[in-house]
């Protein structure tokens, strides 16, 4: 989202088309914060519901405020190279008032959309944590992430500071969101540890508790991934613009049914039966993996990026499985595995992309973020804790941290009369 | 929503756009029905889920038919200070078509995006009400509050009327809508009185059935609400339009957010459990207030707004349970009480609002609804009657008006053969 | 959506914003993906969720994947009469790119809008024959559905073949897409036969798992719908095109309200109690009876033609029940019967369409699907077999067929020490 896109050539009508379409696609990216709550409360089991619901909608409070005062202008305001200033964002549209359309949308417009790329990185966590982690501590680490590493990165490459310098190609962020994410998922898992039981004889039943909310996320997830990606063009307002921007729609939905259609294969091949929530993580992790690049690729070889994130997918939940690493959604192999491949993929359709530049942007986002992430996640372990205390986490969040149910659906017929 | 943007000035590209923008708009504010329809399922017992369903899709479809019959005239077509016409809303675009573009847009846009906002105030009372008060009745109302009501209301203030001509501000609605429908909540529910039991011994029996459904339901009023008060600009044509929508949705998605932590923050201090419901009407209260005027505010007027919106709905929440006033998703405290307050927080950065007639405004909308709504709902109580028998109410709407439960999740192990 | 639209006048800024208008669309009809997931996973037994699910992304991913690979070229590349050209589409922008606006839109925004129709119209197939076919013969149907059946359909009609020669009108595909989707689902209902015992005794417990599912899917599809009929314009860059766009969204909108009310009418005349799914099945109908012309009805023909399309479906879900044709959701009624109605109904507002040819034109779609299907059904009954053992079925195909359960509801109060 590099904004190459300004041009001194900008007339109103292109500001004004281009602001609405940025406003359109923000909403469509606000959106997917309800697909990560319904996913994540779907993948859950039945007693860890309304704790994964409560912290979904105070992690997108949380990110649309803290990137507001703190880490919009840290990522985007006078980047040098590694990062902006220290300030709360003001809108500035002085120059469009004055007939100087530059900038090519409102900025609050823009402010709008960076806003929920944000809130995106920090949904990813909140899946993988889920059932063990404590309420406060995760928003604690929600504010860190949204106000200083997700701005961090951000400044590095979209911001304009070192690694975009280098040559760093990540149009909508399968490293700079995803990765950012499941980089933060990971180190947070395993800090965490596995929840009570997960690897033991009983493994099984630790099933989602309802596949119509997980794939009620998932389809929102793809639904609103138009507007993260085709946002990401930032303009629509010059007929290449236009073109480009309806390509990415096209390619990110074929990269999806790429990997879903390939994580069928996967049961198809190795003969076993299908299991739905890899069917879905299969559609994600095409979207993840279509993410880097989604304009230049051919519609073939858009489907053959998607299906080889999810082939990555399938690689890494079998490996996380038998490391014992615990990641309730599957937000690792999602979010960070497909989003490792997606960005190494842009070299096979971008020219200017180098191959050693993008795995030296990989390889920094990974070592700033497991860095930062263990520092805090272990801060936090070892002075308010992180880990539910194993008999809360036996009797489930919901009772333990909320005193409720998430779900109250039994009859209770009545007998008492007038 | 007064149609102050336009101007002789449009040009036929500034007509197309703006259509566009307010069918967007629309849609996004038609979704809200299924917001407040999930919130609502999820928010009842369990007895009376698929009532509420079947009073939302038809209060919608009512209030489609009803606002192209009666109200959309009644509330536009040559107001003097109070009314408009009797008559059905026709289509009228000679203007545009003969080069004239000074209404803006095409006439059936402003049709559907007004139509939307109606359906809308009709979705508040029916969660109010849940669970006691008969179908019938409640379609009935419907009918009077789509008709005549809310377009009454709408006649005085954007349909031109006294309020307007006074200086009364209200930009999408924090009266006009909300508490239009708040206080037809209210007069319902003391009428009605409380769910049996419900301040009894077993009042915690009375929690929701469906967390999951009640956060979808929030979410997706919360990304509704961008259209709800985006598409009130009524323009994206302008340079200035376009700056003031996307401020419009920046503003509305931090008001929200920082409803969501004013009501987080309540219970760290009032060193209680997270209450998921009363979060999520901390987002609503917090859009509810921010209604009224997302323009001006600065945005941390707007968390300002948001986070005493949510604070006004806490209080409220809290005084109708002390008075036994027994609303069931909270639309009083959310729609009415966050909305009175966000009429008035327009003071605060308007220079063109006086307290004294956004006071005005607020007491005679009060008074004309409650007078109007009191009417209605004692006639119907006399006559026809309103409430279930308390052997239908103890059996549950579902069942004792449909004959039908909501949901079917037992697995009936069948062992008949072939 | 036959383009009739595309001129030698068209500029670069009218091509842009049929661009952005397209896609908008095509993301909205996407989301109808949701929407019959939701409606379908609703209206079967618990025992049948998961496979639903998997069912629905499957078919979204196969549409977007065969239309791109074959449907594309062969329902609009170089048409003849009867079909296009057995080859991958290709995207095609080179006459934008060198001033020549004259295509209207992006070709990758067509290419989207169009891919999502196909979905929809295998998404109509999924939901009648739940519950007893099996997963992998109802994927390869979908395979030849979007590669063949539904493409050919398309070249004689919108890719201008011999019905759009004769003057077949159908804007958005009342039979095109609905009508297909429709005789697919007839042929393979009495094909495959009932579920077992539901015209048996316990015919009652057949209900659908989930009312909520249900509405939130039928208020998806009502959202979606806006999309699937203003997008069929193909353009909003005119005045006359934006004020057919707005005309359009009122019609949709008040047909499914009329929808509605004539199934709430149609319970209050027969004194019955409300059935909800019904209820929702009106609103579906009226969408299906407007989209074959939503531009040229008034408002109050289009809620006559909405209100009969649910009349239709009425007489329809009645007249199958008596034949002992098990269509699970309601389907055929109202997507074959509503559409055969809204397809003559075009008669009664479209100076330019004839009886004769539109009866031509459903019997011809309506002899071909059913030939060719009940061809596909019968090779794959008498080869593979489509429908599962009754032992199978009695289990439930989700634990049948996937070893699941689509819900973990139980409260496990584990007792285990640490």
């Amino acid at each position: 989202m590099l904004s190459t896109h300004t041009e001194d050539t900008m007339t109103e009508s292109d500001f004004i088309i281009n602001t609405f379409f940025l406003l359109f696609c923000g909403c469509l990216v606000m959106f997917m914060a309800l697909g990560f709550a319904m996913l994540e409360a779907g993948s859950v089991r039945i007693k860890s519901v309304a704790v994964i619901l409560v912290k979904n909608i105070g992690l997108y409070a949380i990110a649309g405020i803290m990137f507001y005062l703190l880490g919009y202008n840290l990522m985007y305001k006078d980047v040098g190279s590694f990062i902006g200033t220290f300030s709360t964002w003001v809108p500035d549209d002085n120059a469009a008032k004055s007939g100087d359309f530059s900038a090519g949308y409102a900025s609050a417009a823009g402010w709008f959309f960076q806003m929920v790329f944000v809130a995106t990185a920090a949904s990813i966590v909140s899946g993988a944590l889920a059932e063990r982690i404590k309420i406060w501590p995760f928003f604690f680490f929600c504010i860190i992430l949204t106000s200083f590493l997700y701005p961090i990165i951000g400044a590095w490459t979209w911001g304009g500071g070192w690694l975009a310098d280098m040559g760093f190609k990540d149009f909508a962020g399968s490293t700079i969101v995803h990765s950012v994410g499941g980089w933060a998922a990971l180190t947070g898992v395993i800090l965490l540890g596995a929840r009570r039981g997960r690897y033991g004889n009983d493994g099984k039943s630790f099933r989602g508790n309802s596949l119509p909310l997980v794939t009620l996320g998932t389809f929102i997830l793809w639904f609103g991934w138009f507007g993260f990606n085709g946002g990401s063009q930032l303009a629509i307002s010059s007929v290449d613009d236009a073109i480009a921007v309806a390509k990415i729609l096209g390619n990110t939905n074929i990269a999806a049914a790429a990997g879903v259609m390939t994580a069928m294969l996967y049961f198809v091949l190795m003969k076993k039966r299908i299991d739905v929530p890899l069917v879905l993580n299969g559609a994600l992790a095409g979207l993840v993996a279509i993410t880097a690049e989604p304009v230049m690729p051919t519609k073939l070889m858009a489907m053959g990026i998607g299906a080889v994130g999810a082939g990555v997918m399938i690689g890494a939940t079998v490996a996380l499985n038998k490391m014992k690493i615990d990641d309730v959604v599957g937000a690792v192999p999602v979010h960070l595995a497909a989003g490792i491949w997606g960005t190494l993929a842009v070299v096979l359709t971008n020219p200017e992309a180098s191959l050693m530049t993008q795995i030296i942007g990989i390889l920094a986002v990974g070592g700033f973020m497991t860095a930062t992430t263990l520092a805090i996640w272990c801060f936090m372990k070892y002075t308010i804790g992180i880990r539910l205390h194993w008999s809360q986490e036996d009797r489930g969040p919901d009772l333990a941290e909320l005193g409720v149910k998430a779900y109250y659906m039994e009859y209770e017929e009545k007998t008492t009369s007038m």
